[in-house]
């Protein structure tokens, strides 16, 4: 019988999304089940974006776009790079994608050499050090905790980088933990890079969904880094699957030449519906609903510690909350299976995340309504009693 | 200065996207060109599965499914399976992709152990064997032309087998020849495949678009072939970016790891749009789109011959004719380059699809209607003279 390559060993699966699968089953046995594990909007797709996806189909001429995206929607987000950030990124070096994911892929594909290391987060996205070792680069975790904010620090970097290490991939703001990188630190990592001809790869794709003020973008540190971002977060469109990826000079050629091979072009249906991203109506929307999130996060961080979680870092943006569970458990996977089928809330254990600290903390997030937080708080509450 | 991966010097251009591009360019400079490169059907997307797609839109609840798919939809294709084909796949072993590039990516990133041999046609669609080497595989091109109707024959594989062989890609019908592997032929191969422990991946994305009678499916053959299929070209929904895996047992759960870490999910628009494209209605107006093809076909076809071409293959399939200009040209590049920019007609010269006959060789697709190929073709003839 043939067999899967080699690299399907260290391919975990994402268990998110099977901790859903079961939730489902639960409901569809008639259980009310809280999801606080879903890494995604609760709010439906901004009207504004349905409308001009909906105008766009009435003809049905969805045919392929340009590799690299429509020309239109590249300009409009330079633009909106330009006035949000301060940053000029010319419309020449950026790539629509099929989501981050597809960035992810992009970006990873064309920079990650059989046997080169790449730097990443423990705890950090699941995905990030599957891409890599799809490409058959190495993925090399460095441990992070609450003494850095969970974030790499230089020393970090320093410590971790070896003659085959290639560059890293970080978050600003992170998953699952919300904390950020800032423009200063960002700015340092870019010279570390530079000075061992290593790539830095910031993944931006919680950005606007930032609580004390914008995120800085890494892009401000320089021309010679890729950015991933998405339409999935702050503009909520989950579904569409459409992303970015911001790409350096040097790479244009063999990031597009990738694109016209491994995806021939992103949904257009999903572009079209991205131009009206960034029109002042939908944008006060996705503002309030920014305010809906802080709210959350306000309300839950403190409802989680009054029960016996610790919040260890200084969780400013995402929505997720990466709670210390060890004075509850000495093994969140347990606990958080025994929370779902006991309480019928969704959590997600750490060890979806990475090894690190994994088995005292669960990742909540806060993708539903202040009520069914509250719900949720108060069945884990009767639940460790 | 960081530089690509090795990967990249082997990865070409998809030429026909550049010279799309420079077809564009001389359009917008005011000159009509007549397009014969493009990889698409010129329709519309059937109206039901454009009102599908904008009832779906309505509540603006478009967020992420399943990594595999829509359940739904991976019930109504293996409904499909069975009243077309008359086989049995049971929906668990669909996986739904951003387009036949999605099912190529997790077909390749599961099975392409590093150093393993894929073989292929040459000529064959351009981006197979990008996908074998990004994964770091390596593509074997077997050298087929008329005397095999232009696909490989048992003794090709035996032929072209060694000890790192690990299996084939093919398609059927294939581009750029539109030519089909028969249901014994398809057989042997699974049969071939299984005495040397070798996985076979059929591509079938232009079912559907055959005109002389069906075109039989690998999957009659055995459980045990990967089928990679669209909803691109039967279906005719390119921009949506919809296709589809047919996994062997042993593979569903690999397969789905990857689809959970390297997509998350494919379209959720366009999965519910596809709801609607098994239905009587959609498949009674693809079918009558579908006589509209052969007509081009049998119109074109002696038409190039006419005018000096010559069509060596019997292209039962898909939408393209692979012409054969030796009488005309020594160079197909420079000739498909002459008769754009002369004669304002884009064809896709052969490099686009290998070596083996590519300097005398050109790839008509007759995506336009009858009126812009007779066009097309009396340009033509008028430059050739």
């Amino acid at each position: 019988m043939p067999v899967s390559a080699p690299r399907l060993a260290d391919i975990a699966p994402f268990h998110v999304m099977e901790l859903l699968a079961r939730a489902k089953e639960l409901e569809a046995e008639g259980r009310d089940i809280i999801h606080m594990e879903v890494g995604e909007p609760d709010f439906p797709t901004p009207a504004p974006i349905l409308a001009a996806a909906r105008n766009f189909l009435e003809d049905g001429k969805v045919f392929y776009t340009p590799a690299l995206g429509l020309p239109e929607l590249r300009e409009a987000i330079s633009r909106f790079y330009r006035e949000r950030y301060g940053v000029e990124v010319p419309a020449r070096r950026i790539a629509i994608t099929a989501g981050a994911s597809g960035a992810l892929t992009l970006a990873l594909a064309c920079l990650a050499a059989p046997g080169s290391e790449w730097l990443l987060t423990d705890p950090g996205y699941p995905c990030n050090r599957h891409f890599v070792r799809a490409f058959e680069g190495v993925p090399v975790n460095i441990p992070v905790g609450p003494a850095s904010n969970f974030q790499p620090t230089l020393g970090d970097l320093e410590r971790y980088w070896t003659p085959q290490t290639r560059g890293a991939l970080f978050a600003s703001p992170a998953n699952p933990t919300g904390t950020m990188l800032s423009a200063a630190e960002l700015a340092a990592m870019a010279d570390f890079m530079r000075q061992r001809n290593g790539q830095l790869i910031i993944d931006e794709i919680y950005h606007g969904l930032t609580y004390e003020g914008d995120a800085p973008t890494a892009l401000a540190a320089g021309d010679d880094i890729f950015v991933v971002q998405s339409f999935s977060k702050y503009f909520q469109m989950t579904g569409w699957r459409l992303g970015l990826l911001v790409i350096p000079e040097a790479f244009v050629r063999d990031v597009e030449k990738l694109a016209q091979n491994l995806f021939i072009s992103a949904s257009t249906p999903a572009q079209h519906a991205a131009l009206a991203a960034f029109h002042p109506e939908t944008i006060a929307l996705l503002e309030s609903r920014r305010s809906e999130f802080k709210a959350r996060r306000d309300y839950l961080a403190p409802a989680l510690e009054a029960i016996g979680f610790r919040i260890t870092a200084r969780p400013q943006g995402a929505f997720y909350l990466y709670a210390d569970c060890s004075a509850l458990t000495d093994d969140s996977f347990t606990f958080a299976r025994r929370v779902l089928e006991e309480s019928g809330v969704a959590i997600t254990p750490g060890i979806d995340f990475g090894q690190h600290l994994a088995a005292s903390h669960v990742r909540f997030a806060y993708t539903n309504s202040r009520e069914r937080l509250a719900e949720g708080v108060a069945r884990i509450r009767q639940l460790i009693g």
